[in-house]
């Protein structure tokens, strides 16, 4: 039994009230899905054995931190380069910290860094992970996935993901979507520019383009060339494409970036767009597919949507909610422009 | 019995809660094999003790966590559109590294991320804190110098000097070379676009331009106006010095992206730079001084050199070197280029 010297716990709090701790916990965060009826009982509770839903006290006893780690396998620049990552960190920061929780943001692009985040992770300074890592080669997620604590994936890792929680764009669905508006428009003879192929997604929307044109193996390889996700990687890809496949009419660039990269190249090559060539992308950021010349089609991919779902799937967690492992997708849709 | 100066030890925990230490452990470790009963009763002479559990654990093991926090005390919108802050993060994750530690970057923006900034540091989840607070409200630098853990300030905060590490740009320095430079130009007739006010880099150019103009209260009033670091700051504050003196013939920009900003309300206006007005401006980064049209003299800040100077200061104090408390500057240097 607790002894009465001590301040009231979360325990003491559901047993007068007749609920579950997790209950109790949804309450004192100010969660929804509690009837009014509910958090009534609970506070009265709550005031009565004087409980007080101060964090500090808060962690001491649940043995929380109050911090979640945002873990990115990613080198420095990309972090600042990549607006999705950019959007990711925002997002991230924005809502922990509407749950009273404080973002730690970890980098661990080397293998050695994934040494030292699991580590740190493992030591228990945290109280859950939001993971990015989507390189092949990275062994991270292998090991996180091994830890007691609460884990939300962002993006399918390279793993068997039974188990695993993860929310994802539907980075397949999406470039099926968009290699079929190129087909339904009459481009018959279309390219695609990938990113790098060590990474999940950049595989998975290659794997869209290939179901929706029917191409085999060999076609795979001519018709496709991997960018890096960057202008200059999508530029150098479109030249290497145009010189493969002369009579091309329509490309997939599976990321804004490289389809204004991919843009350049097909005006200094003379063909025009969208008369000569049709060109989709994926991403539609607004400072980015809105603002290129031609404006780009584009699949929407929503980092903060995607975000925000990690954010609540790791709270249901870290509230003991009996949450079965998923990896869910994101909806994908098409924003249509000028350039297809 | 423990003396009451010292923090509360597994021991202690053990004893109150008349248990073993290797059940303290399991509990704190959160390991299996231990009754909800029991955990509740360490958990509760935990609390009464004021024990922190994750700090002590890891004291069993080593008395390092192998993690540095960099605490942001900016907006997240700040630390991708301002480039200081991108190469600081850049630079700490990076230095970090060379010294096998890694960064856990915490953003403490609003008063409430503060409080939580500050009671994860003084749980021990990190071995020191590089910081970066400007902002004359921030709560956190007053609550960070009282934590027994090295901590290295980047730019002075608003706070007594004594007993801090700080390393800092030469923010008066620099300022008063830059106006210099206008004034030996013969440009008699100079105002200044200063950052904002409640940030103590801003105060400190403006009294760089104050003490070489020798400007009194009145002529600080009239001739200086006060933007937000941004290029639409800098714009409209440029607009406003042109509507009040509009005889004037030289600006110093407190920084690169507000003197392009100045430069748009000059070209507005029908100013040429350098011929009617000379511009100078703070920062000097590669991607904005010199692209801007014309290209923009500038005061040279480096922060680059600043984190690598913080990180070698923090690793000094880990290593127990006696450092004495410091405000090193680093020296400020003027690249000449078309504007002034």
């Amino acid at each position: 039994m607790r002894r009465s010297a001590a301040p009231p716990t979360l325990e003491d709090v559901a047993l007068r009230a007749g609920v579950s701790r997790a209950t109790v916990s949804r309450v004192i965060n100010n969660q929804p899905r509690v009837s009014p009826e509910t958090a009534a009982v609970v506070l009265a509770a709550a005031a009565e054995l004087g409980y007080t839903p101060n964090a500090a006290a808060r962690s001491l006893v649940t043995r929380r931190t109050g911090a979640i780690a945002v873990v990115l396998s990613e080198p420095e620049s990309m972090i600042f380069d990549d607006p999705f990552f950019a959007a990711v960190v925002r997002t991230a920061c924005h809502e922990l910290a509407r749950h009273q929780q404080q973002m730690a943001l970890l980098l661990a692009h080397r293998p050695e860094q994934a040494e030292r985040v699991e580590r740190f992770l493992r030591a228990g300074h945290v109280d859950g992970a939001l993971m990015f890592s989507p390189h092949r080669d990275d062994p991270l997620p292998g090991q996180v996935r091994r830890l007691p604590m609460p884990v939300v994936f962002g993006g399918r890792p390279w793993l068997p993901e039974d188990g695993l929680h993860i929310v994802d764009a539907d980075n397949l669905g999406g470039a099926e979507l968009a290699t079929r508006h190129l087909v339904e428009r009459g481009r018959g003879n279309t390219v695609t520019i990938t990113g790098p192929l060590d990474h999940r997604a950049a595989v998975d929307r290659l794997e869209g383009w290939r179901r929706v044109t029917g191409a085999d193996e060999a076609a795979v390889r001519s018709r496709s060339a991997e960018g890096d996700f960057t202008r200059a990687g999508g530029e150098r890809a479109m030249t290497e494409l145009l010189a493969r496949v002369p009579d091309l009419d329509g490309v997939f660039a599976a990321s804004d970036h490289m389809a204004v990269g991919a843009l350049s190249a097909l005006r200094r090559a003379g063909r025009a767009v969208p008369r000569d060539v049709s060109v989709v992308s994926f991403d539609d950021h607004p400072s980015i597919a809105a603002a290129a010349h031609p404006a780009l089609t584009a699949v929407r991919q929503d980092p903060i949507g995607m975000v925000a779902e990690m954010v609540a799937d790791l709270h249901a967690l870290l509230d003991g909610e009996d949450l079965a492992p998923h990896c869910r997708f994101l909806p994908a849709t098409l924003t249509e422009r000028a350039s297809a």
